[in-house]
């Protein structure tokens, strides 16, 4: 029988629902009406855009492209617009998040095929990558031609830096091209050492494009995607309008990346996130029917069946993840505090003891 | 030989290039301030959400259902895609913002023909619609499935409602349905008369769809599809995301359209710079060279040509809008001040008469 | 070391490689030249295509629409054109032609996307169904819309008629539909117990599309979509030229069909095809290594390695199947001889014994 | 008042609707049976295949890549598919076959715009070119990247070796490619002086790809994309089976080709047509209310107007071109007879003068 919720402890006061259920960081609505001054040229012809395009040539090491774009499925597209060549496919993993939950919107934009690797962590292995260069040279098959890796995946695991290379160097050989969905990619930069990971894990591995998320790190509809500038050629900004993510007031998305990255903000609200979790993690961990894994960044894959599962989503909302293996998600968020973790973890104590 | 810059009087503050070059209007940031406390569902399940949803209904007089999006490209792909069925063609201006200046978009994305009507002020008519119909039943002809028309048009003129009725019957009459760009919606409806137009010309004149602009008009980065409810088995939100135009912060679109519409800034900004256009064009009237027309919204379409052109673009940019034959644009905006005005006619006398 | 050629009995001199690589049969040469007199209207208007339409008609015990198509790849893009409603997935099995073998001509002409679905024997079940049904009403995920099966599936296995009931039943129930491939559909309803098994297996068992194969069948590139009837205002005409199958010069496709449908000898070459690939089985059941299962159809699937196989390849040619799993497909046709049957299993009795 | 048919003098055997209604060649049939003996490998593996691509190397005096295909619409898309690069449109006259006469499927299939260029005598010109010229570098547009051209045009005009020399290189000076579409040119061919004048008009003036038509030219649904040898990386053979245009038995398709080209039939049946059309425009010319054009090829577009028009379309069929100019169109083919002419100009001129 289910519990009734006034019989429970006071639920915490933000969500571990998802990273996008929180608010925007007031430094970037600082930043935001800060540039908010007067006209500039719209669609980037803007000093504001320029100075946040320098900031990312200046954190990637390289003399990337910088497309500033509103949203996470649409930065994808792009990205993956501007790697794809004539009758070729996408290799990424049966979680991906541009495989599961952007509504097809890779297949109906790009009129690609998404070639799904089975995989039990999120993460695909050059073996994957070799296994599809048997198509090639097939008329009859779909020709390989961009290995899209999330980082972190989608099940909350992190490549190392050597992991994306071994990536990045078997695709080459077959002249694949890797793009990294890093809708979390500040949360994978904080776990793995802070800011010159970023580097070292992206376009000094050999990486070719890379979506760079802000949303769900506290930025306000703001996404990036980076592109190696040896695709220079390929018409990215046309692509990009294309895609429907060209912003004609670009310069509250760039102002907000600017502030970011020249202040460290991204990282620390990353790496607030990534805490949270483990200390969401190290409370609940003594209760073994949650099959609680150590997490790398700032989400927790417990086990959860009804009623349990159900009190506590009535009682302070999350998701569920893997119905069928009763797997739900419990994700924290640059603003999580430790009241909300302690009073979320009592919540679950008390459930799964009552 | 061009005049140098110096020895011209000093420029306006704020451009003559287009709404899209101004900033944000305060109470829009303050209300996106306003809603940024804790946490809410993403991608729309929150109560500003509805909110701003119950303002869109109330101001259409029908129960519409409304899809918040980040740009304008976007809205205009998400309303043709809910509106279009198979083997089905979009017909519109030649002039349609749609056919030129989304950089293919919607054949893109779509896979849809538009098909160009030829007009020289931006309308189309119930004749271009009855002449698309004899393609009707022919299988080597793509089949004429969407009218769209913008309103303001692409030229700055105003279809008036009793132009949209006649044009939504001629298409109803051969199943075809009707979408209104309305990119500047609010300036049209500040001109023809105030709020209540807006459903006399869109809903109640039979209109399908609407794309509704806000960032145009004083927003950050929002716009809106509204869609007549007879469409509702269309899966509009799905569309939506296969467009990539589903916010996933979606609180701050929806908090901005609550705002204006709920206080009527969205029709005294746009009244604004309707106004702001009026006053240049009777600061330049006499100038005969410029062939100026009265504007009926916010934008003038001076005949300018070189060196005088060239040199008032130096001075304070606007942008060309017909090579061939010699147009430019000017465009006021929601913060475009009388000082503003008079600096630049002082500048453009100053030109035109060295 | 590999054996030499010549050391080898004398090769068939038919291939075992496909039914594609057979020619066509003399009936269909000769019932294109009946048709070849004088003019009639292109693109189908004409009383040969109408004949057609009226044989499949009967055939199929419904009042379908009837598609000519050139291809096999066209007509599958053409059925699921028809069937498919916006933003929805087609369900197929990871061995399904259109997600193999076509060289992502489904999502590149309907930005559709395929979710495969794990299987040994190349047939979906309802529990398939089920499982994408968790899908529906998530607007992050493409909503499940068409169930395509392959009858005979590519692995040359059967699903029965309850089967099919069952499939569609499942599929139905959450307003899904069910596309039957049936490339080599005549092999099928040979192998179940002849023409009246096709309306069973299909419209009788409200399947709502087939593509029903002649080219593999002893034709000249002729294939045919039938679609149920309630689909007759998805212009499933306009789709089929969209997709680039529409025949100008109809008249020379549907005379083979109403030749082969109104003689028998459609069934008549499939038969024979599928007693050949009968014959070879038995004439090599003894050779263990080859794992051989009894065909059901016209294809068998032995596992065969180097240099064995290889020599065999260069003696009589045969496409490789699993290259990891060591399986080869050899496959009969509608002409092959009995001659050719025991030369091909003398020469692989000599390879395997030498 | 319409007239009674009856009364009319006795029809012509053949239409003079179009190309595609006549039959195929008796040599064509005779290439197919000829090629019909045995197994080759399917999809263009085989020595007929071969044999033909040697006979289009040779006619084209470059080393292009052929790919055979089975309809117009297919090798169109085929053919632009392998020209187009990221976010580029096609250029072509608003009377382009894949603008008017293809139900969109270049845009359905391709996801490109299709630019269309006014003309009165469906041949564009390098100021059209001049003319798009204009919209690259602007992100707002699509970029021009295709010039197709029609050979004949479907108004049934030429373009001199000149003209098509002054299109490819305004088109080339802009790094655009150029199509030609010669679903008749043969007819082309022929009328401008020979064999020799294939690679005038196409290769050796730089155009890039041709479609090359079969069908409208007495054989049974064959068609060919020829392509300059400097796109081969562009993927031509999987773009075909994209567009679903790779014929599994190719042989028969290849064989009619390599009998046309090697026979001359080719040209002798499109001089056939050509010369028919000559004759019955001479048999007409006295009519003044007809207003004819001298035909460069096999088509004449009188003014007809009801109940003449009708009248004659009952008694033996044609179709209407221009319904608002009140244009019709008559068409010659390889097999229209002198008695067939004589017959349709009697029943023409009984009607006129009634």
């Amino acid at each position: 029988m289910a519990l009734s919720i006034d019989s429970l402890p006071v639920a915490p006061q933000r969500l571990f629902a998802s990273d996008n259920a929180s608010g925007v960081h007031p430094q970037y609505l600082a930043a935001i009406a800060q540039v908010n001054d007067g006209h500039v040229l719209a669609y980037g012809n803007d000093r504001f855009t320029r100075e946040a395009i320098d900031a990312f040539k200046s954190l990637c090491n390289h003399d990337v492209e910088v497309l500033f774009c509103f949203g996470g499925t649409g930065a994808n597209v792009t990205a993956l617009s501007i790697l794809l060549d004539r009758a070729e496919s996408v290799l990424c993993s049966r979680f991906a998040h541009i495989a599961v939950d952007e509504t097809g919107a890779p297949e109906r934009i790009l009129g690609v095929k998404l070639q799904t690797v089975d995989t039990d962590d999120g993460k695909i292995t050059p073996a994957d990558i070799h296994a599809a260069a048997l198509q090639i040279g097939n008329v009859h098959h779909v020709q390989p031609g961009v290995v899209s890796i999330s980082q972190p995946t989608e099940l909350g695991t992190l490549y190392s830096v050597e992991e994306i290379t071994s990536i990045v160097d078997a695709a080459h050989r077959y002249n694949m091209r890797v793009h990294v969905d890093g809708a979390r990619i500040a949360n994978a930069v904080a776990a793995l050492g802070g800011a010159d990971m970023f580097a070292l894990m992206t376009f000094d591995a050999g990486v070719d494009a890379v979506s760079f998320g802000g949303t769900k790190n506290a930025m306000l509809n703001a996404e990036a995607v980076l592109v190696a500038s040896k695709f220079t050629a390929n018409r990215g900004a046309y692509l990009r309008k294309q895609s429907t993510q060209l912003p004609s007031k670009m310069r509250f998305i760039a102002a907000q990346f600017s502030e970011g990255l020249s202040s460290g903000l991204w990282l620390e609200t990353a790496s607030a996130a990534n805490s949270a979790a483990m200390t969401l993690y190290n409370s609940l961990i003594d209760i073994s029917s949650l099959s609680l894994a150590q997490p790398p960044v700032n989400s927790l894959y417990p086990t959860l069946v009804d009623p349990h599962k159900s009190d506590l989503q009535k009682w302070s909302f999350f998701w569920d993840w893997d119905l069928a293996g009763g797997q739900v998600r419990w994700m924290t968020s640059w603003d999580t505090t430790s009241l909300d973790i302690s009073r979320f973890s009592t919540g679950v104590r008390h459930v799964l003891t009552s």
